[in-house]
């Protein structure tokens, strides 16, 4: 692990550090944020949405004041593999900057496409090897694409994650066309392989049960709301299941970081309650 | 006035703008942020350092949740004129993103960079006339190259501005390469034309006797502390005049946004006291 950038703040540390993933077969950056105080501390892995790689949460969500308040560690990785080698596609919803946070089984994404497994292996080892972390008391939470995979993979992996949380996540993939795109290209036109990377879909199977709630913050004035984030099915599948989810639903807010930053507080407190030691 | 983009966040407006700029004779862009509540509210001006535009206080600040408790308009303008028919250089230092916040009077700087009236004329009359301002409350704030600005041109329009801090500013561009090299060129050889652009000689002046104090706070980790900024020479001056400063000093910061964020409530906090209606 290469440390490229070290900056103090809020009596905290911030790390953007480098990697080799054994998943992705690239090399990956994130960011770091380790508290001052004892660890070893909780953790909340942000993952971010369509476009964005470690930088954008870590420079514009404001989250770190409340985290050294909270003793959180926050681990902010990049949205897919990167590099010369690494397919594309001209799109911002494919390739890189759009991984979906899905192990992809179709060529040509299938050689580095491997997000699901670099965030749920390669990230949480280097994170345990490397930082005070306490990987008994994991979160996670995300934006947009991060907000699907967020859920997604808390709930196909909860001996993992210990809270869950998004922002105007993708509920469902396989109801709009964000979804529709990408999981055809990375796990093929049989719709059968996309069910476990349905946050509605999953929920609807009980799937969330581990987990008390369900924290969704949604801006109204969000250009994506009614095509593509769909909240309303999170809402359906958790009722039909059982499950207990809070939507807040926020008058005039857009999909940007302004929003994330008005509102990041309360999912830091949220996940912080959970994972308390 | 032309809004060139609108984000709600922590229950107010931010609004990025672009306006024909007399003083510049140029189209300039700067963001305004106004918290919900009755106006007319107090305005904090802040001025960004080398290289940045109008965004990167807006992004990476972190202000806005205090400055909406405060209920403080935030107003922050760009570095310099821009555009193709503008003088540049090819430093980072000199010519766009570069203003120093001097009317320039050497060719081919002239033309364009006037941005010590830009901002005191243009920038004022714009939030004056468009937003829900009370120009009897301004204060004015910055980093580096403009936190010699905001120094600077408070204690050059006290009738403006009401209070006055600075992270990290250059504190005396007669005495660092940055300033001589601005300076020359903007102003010419003669330095009796940069006294009045010079922080540490304003003070020694007298002509900080108008603010109760000066807040301002600098990282130990900083890479340009000694060879650039100098925070001692505003103490020296402050000392000799009689005037009350406070500098606080920061292990392990550095003159990234990161630091800014870090401290920028406390800011906010010194303006709103001596803003108070």
């Amino acid at each position: 692990m290469e440390v490229t950038a070290h900056h103090r703040l809020f009596g905290g540390d911030l790390k953007f550090v480098r990697h080799e993933a054994a998943s992705t077969g690239t090399s990956m950056a994130l960011s770091v944020f380790v508290p001052d105080g004892e660890g070893p501390h909780p953790v909340l892995v942000w993952l971010s949405g369509l476009t964005c790689t470690a930088n954008n949460f870590t420079e514009k969500a404001g989250a770190y004041k409340r985290a050294a308040e909270l003793g959180l560690m926050i681990v902010a990785p990049d949205t897919s593999p990167r590099g010369d080698g690494v397919a594309n596609d001209e799109g911002y919803d494919l390739g890189q900057g759009a991984g979906f946070y899905v192990d992809a089984t179709e060529a040509p994404w299938a050689a580095h496409f491997q997000m699901e497994s670099y965030v749920t292996k390669d990230v949480l080892s280097l994170i345990a090897e490397h930082f005070p972390a306490d990987m008994t008391r994991v979160g996670i939470s995300g934006h947009s694409m991060g907000g699907h995979g967020a859920l997604t993979l808390a709930m196909n992996h909860p001996h993992h994650f210990k809270s869950m949380s998004a922002f105007a996540p993708i509920a469902s993939p396989l109801n709009c066309p964000w979804g529709q795109k990408a999981l055809t290209a990375y796990l093929g036109e049989d719709r059968t392989a996309w069910q476990r990377h349905d946050a509605a879909a999953l929920i609807a199977q009980g799937r969330a049960s581990g987990f008390d709630d369900i924290l969704i913050d949604q801006g109204l004035g969000d250009q994506f709301l009614e095509t593509q984030l769909k909240p309303h099915l999170l809402e359906q599948a958790a009722s039909g299941a059982g499950q207990k989810i809070t939507v807040r639903r926020h008058a005039g807010y857009d999909h940007s970081y302004y929003f994330i930053t008005s509102f990041i507080d309360d999912h830091l407190a949220f996940h912080a309650e959970r994972l308390k030691g």
